[in-house]
């Protein structure tokens, strides 16, 4: 395994000067993958001219955003201008979906600041017209952070909306049941949960206890991307909420997960993020999976041409 | 295993009936516990001198609340009634806490109603003085309600809030790891999470996925009620917010569970009901848990003597 990680992206400016040259975008240039219908926009998701620029007409069955959030301490005013700035991609995002689909948005609920943003955000998204809240789905992390003081925090929570009637599709997963001691009559025969669960029929239900965080050790960590969200449950929403051929789109491109994951289902992405370098990141990775087979670069990173181990 | 179960008490208005003239409290009164210095009280949780005389000015450790939430439809004033009416209970809960003091409440996310009211009750604690959120856990259910057109609903949420300093203690949880593949170095050597597993030393964490919810053969059972919490979460949350001798409240006894609860660690526990019912109920089980050791009646019920099997 490599060992040439890359530091947080976000952080280091000192790399994204190195970086920023290498970067075939720039703010308001669209990417068209040759090969099939993605592409990759380096635009601002409040936008509304760049917004449509992506769309060009398509609507999608499928939206899943995943917004930056780095308020470091509670500011009454910095939470109102984060709602306001989710509202503005909120209404641009439910503009160019399909007459029927699903919007899955990622938010965090800050423990040390009375769990903002997400009621903020649930109640902001009352006032968005044709939309309807679906589910409340929390993944739980395997890892926390954690206090001798307190509960170790080991989640993310993922909003489900829908507008009109989309696709649904069950999934299952892959882990058997936890707690044993449930009896159920089946076929007659008083069987016990431990038995059942051996079955492929088990559901994650809205608390998703079976997705791996992404760690350097995993083929598809790309490093430098603090907040990389796992293929696995990218895979689930996408396998649930849409169909072959289908339009995903995703504001908030990062490590270009959605598209990897796209691609890997038969699904179309149109895909952006504001800054290059990670409009950089997710054409490179959907370069080297093609070539590779590879989900990502483990303990290494995207730009190792440029970049070299110490 | 005897089969006498009650149907739900607060819809049964005949049964209701017959029980009533059988329940030793009515609004207003309270029972004080002859052997240990529990109290049970037929109250208001929003009537401030219901509290007051609860409390006789002891002030609590921990407080652990579950209110009712029947709300049938979204609709926006009832939602705010809602809201104002459980501002009321936690000023008073909050007046009755300790200088260093645990307060946690139970509350739902209805999927069909913009995830209501949990949002709203969230940003209305920020409003409470003195009180700072510490911890959002949510409870997965093993069984849930479920269609093909929507994720599995499998959950309940807890929050947790804090008043000063209060004592916590961390927890550990029975169940295994349940993902495997994160590897880890340990005194020297690389060991994969399966193997670490087996320690004694794995917390739940603020998703808890491992609790049994209540159902007819568990013994903890008691029939009638609706909502009724297992003994396993209660005990988590009494043992990590509280000590031995401490006093713990809860102004929705339902079942009576945070008071069997609190018998079994050597805490004194001050609940109280507005429906006698439940009262009655509560009280029961106490006498039934220390004349039997049973924790509850399984798929019988505590009016036995009043209303037998068909």
């Amino acid at each position: 395994m490599k060992n040439n990680p890359l530091p947080r992206l976000d952080e280091n400016e000192e790399i994204r000067e190195t970086l920023l040259p290498h970067c075939r975008l720039k703010l308001g240039d669209i990417w068209c993958d040759p090969q099939r219908k993605h592409r990759v926009g380096c635009l601002d998701a409040t936008n509304e001219e760049h917004v449509g620029q992506l769309h060009e007409g398509e609507t999608a069955s499928l939206a899943i955003h995943d917004p930056p959030y780095n308020l470091v301490a509670f500011e009454e005013r910095r939470l109102h201008e984060f709602i306001d700035w989710c509202e503005r991609w909120v209404r641009n995002s439910v503009t160019h979906l399909s007459k029927d689909a699903s919007l899955y948005i990622w938010l965090g609920a800050d423990q040390n600041n009375s769990f903002q943003p997400l009621p903020d955000f649930i109640i902001m998204m009352r006032a968005i017209k044709d939309v309807s809240s679906r589910s409340f789905i929390t993944m739980r992390n395997q890892r926390g952070y954690g206090t001798q003081k307190n509960w170790m925090a080991v989640r993310q929570e993922l909003l489900y909306y829908t507008k009109g009637h989309p696709f649904f599709s069950v999934q299952y997963t892959d882990i058997p049941k936890i707690l044993r001691g449930y009896y159920k009559e089946v076929g007659g025969q008083l069987t016990e949960n431990g038995e059942r669960s051996k079955s492929n029929n088990i559901r994650p239900g809205n608390v998703w206890v079976d997705i791996q965080q992404v760690f350097y050790r995993m083929e598809e960590n790309v490093s430098g991307c603090y907040a990389q969200k796992p293929l696995k449950c990218i895979d689930r929403i996408i396998s649930a909420s849409s169909q072959r051929g289908d339009l995903v789109v995703d504001y908030f491109a990062h490590s270009g997960s959605t598209l990897i994951s796209a691609e890997r289902l038969g699904r179309s992405c149109f895909t952006m993020d504001i800054d290059p370098i990670y409009c950089e990141i997710t054409i490179r990775r959907l370069e080297h999976f093609r070539m590779t087979g590879r989900l990502g670069w483990q303990n290494s990173h995207p730009f190792e041409d440029i970049i070299s181990p110490n």
